[in-house]
């Protein structure tokens, strides 16, 4: 199974046409670009020989008819507004060529290769839409409630597009024996450890807590500061003593961020009698996430009351981890060793369609570096050798994945 | 001259009625419910014998004809939204009385008293409007590009009010030999240290600095923390340092606050790549002004460059301080001793219009205490013996002014 180099890029270079933005592309979810996009892709899949549809939901899948089973690859095509080029469009495109290539190298493979394309990975309407529909089905009355940031039901905007009325695609745990889904690493540690290929061992968990003061507005040229309850400094103390509690709390690739901080009234001249910070973290390990929430809710206890200010602490956000296969990921490993690139294994802090399906099948992640680690911005690149490299190390893998569970292809 | 309690207590209630809101009052300047208490200042004054009328600019001022000179005294009557009933319109009915009762003790006097009730001194418009205009005039174009907060033209409001062909009313230094202003204190000093009087001895100079950090933007889940450039978390280590610096470059009187705080984009998952504070202090030295500044700029020199991060300081605001006229003030301290009620020296942490007038005459202000230390609130609030006898400690200092400079009255 050899794959098409130029093929493949001239087909990522293709979809990122549609939505341009400059070097990236503005391409959210169920917009016009989107739309045609989807029909493209739905085109090139079935040029490739696969029998393919969009479904209920805006997925695009391909299915190798002509094996009983088969690896399913994949990630989603849309952006989000003002994203880059390569983002989840890499991993469809992957899967494309990968599907294309083994289907013009096979005549009747046991295990094929079916292609996605998920909807709204990146939550214009409701995030990882398509792959939870695809694994669970939607939620109660998601279709009515989800809407884009404008007001627009998700339910009126599959009307509109003519989707809705269609049946959704549904994973097939008698037909698919696998979950593939490389992506770019949207961060700098392949870059900064000068590797090529990192193996994802899980994805990891995210929660969130906010953490509120509550201390009095006064008249900030007539109170004395002793005499003053204020909410601002407490928050600032809060948040200064914080990260050095957390490094204990955590592990070595935990991370947090005090993204969003809001004082009230916010004004020059008041004294802030409200302040409120919100604090998102994230590791692979359940325990290690316990650690740093309990880490959270003493560091509140300690703050509050003192210097007239309460404290409280409210979780808002829960998503556990989700490991990838580990037999997969050594598929991957060695795979990448066999072209010469030896493979970094590395959590993913982001979250991925893959988090969805590892619930359901065994799933395995592959990512190329990011330049500079940028990526969610149209300066988002990665170097073409790398784009390349990654797609060769990927069809490896689902090669010798195949060969593993139906014997010989190729 | 001894003032009718009964009446002014029942002129200050009445004047609250006008946008009484619970207990406190919302009479934004040029309001209706504010022109309604301007008519009605006009009236009581006309009443009692004053030469009273509504200047160009909104300002009430009634003059004493039958005196050559006068003590100005007076205030203002408009409220910021949802404020409280004393605040500005003390001082005015405070000037009200002290003439009527003036006028009913004597004939003929070589100095009277005229009242006023300066207009937007609250900057619903432009703030100290009134002030600034009978002393200085207004600012070129200012009747054009000072707005309410929904665009309203100070020009358009003054037409519509029916004002805007009238002259200004100006200050007559011939005629005006001080000008004395009454006022909530709205702190919490005298009533911590137990006084009823508060001789201010000037009013606080105000600057602001912004410092602004710019790091760079990225994905909180990808980004292993010590390759971040966070534009917060270098604004929260300058916060939490920065009081300790202050406390050693201020007085003891000295405050600052950091009022205003923003982090962007300020969203859970990405790390912060633009923050800034509002730095606001007050003092009433101009050297210590200027030490402050200077330790706010040399911790933003330490901080630039930081862990990525880069730190600028800009002036955005600086007002000079006001002092008050020493011998005035002894006059208030020696009637406040005179009542049995040691006064408090103290600086204003407000600004007021007779930061305004003293640039041009000598001025003195006298507080009352606020309970709790609230103000610019419904809840705000004073005794009534305390107003009672600010009423009277006023009255007292303006007579032995007025024996000062013109012989004796009463």
């Amino acid at each position: 199974v050899k794959l098409d180099h130029g093929r493949l890029l001239a087909d990522l270079r293709r979809l990122a046409e549609f939505g341009r933005l400059g070097t990236g592309v503005d391409r959210p979810c169920f917009s016009p670009q989107d739309r045609a996009a989807r029909e493209w892709l739905l085109e090139r899949m079935t040029a490739a020989g696969l029998d393919a549809r969009i479904d209920g939901v805006g997925n695009v899948v391909g299915q190798m008819r002509t094996a009983p089973r088969a690896v399913l690859i994949g990630s989603h095509s849309d952006t989000v507004p003002k994203g880059g080029w390569l983002d989840g469009a890499l991993g469809v495109v992957y899967g494309l060529e990968i599907a294309r290539a083994w289907t013009e190298a096979d005549r009747r493979p046991p295990v094929g290769v079916d292609v996605v394309s998920f909807a709204d990975e990146e939550a214009t309407f409701s995030g990882m839409l398509g792959s939870r529909s695809f694994c669970d089905g939607l939620l109660e009355g998601e279709l009515e409630t989800a809407t884009d940031a404008e007001g627009w039901r998700l339910r009126d905007a599959l009307a509109e597009l003519g989707w809705g009325e269609r049946p959704p695609a549904r994973l097939d745990l008698a037909r698919h024996l696998a979950y593939l889904e490389a992506h770019i690493e949207q961060g700098p540690r392949l870059e900064a450890e000068a590797r090529r290929i990192g193996v994802v061992t899980g994805i990891v968990g995210i929660r969130r807590i906010r953490v509120r003061f509550r201390g009095r507005s006064d008249h900030a040229g007539t109170t004395p500061m002793q005499l003053r309850k204020d909410a601002g400094a407490a928050l600032i103390e809060f948040c200064h003593d914080l990260p050095l509690r957390l490094e204990r709390a955590g592990s070595a690739d935990s991370v947090w961020n005090l993204g969003r901080i809001a004082i009230e009234p916010g004004v020059a001249n008041v004294v802030p009698g409200f302040a409120e910070v919100l604090i998102e973290y994230r590791d692979l390990s359940t325990s290690v996430l316990d650690r740093i929430g309990a880490e959270i809710r003493a560091a509140t206890v300690a703050a509050d009351g003192r210097a007239g200010v309460t404290a409280d602490a409210t979780e808002s956000l829960a998503l556990p981890p989700a490991e990838m296969d580990p037999a997969i990921g050594e598929l991957i490993e060695r795979a990448a060793r066999g072209r010469d690139a030896p493979a970094m294994r590395m959590p993913s802090g982001a979250g991925h369609d893959a988090m969805v399906l590892s619930r359901h099948l065994p799933a395995g992640m592959l990512f190329i570096p990011s330049i500079g680690g940028r990526s969610h911005d149209v300066a988002e690149d990665s170097h073409e050798a790398d784009i390349l490299l990654g797609a060769d190390v990927l069809a490896d893998a689902a090669l010798s994945l195949a060969a593993r569970e139906g014997g010989a292809v190729g």
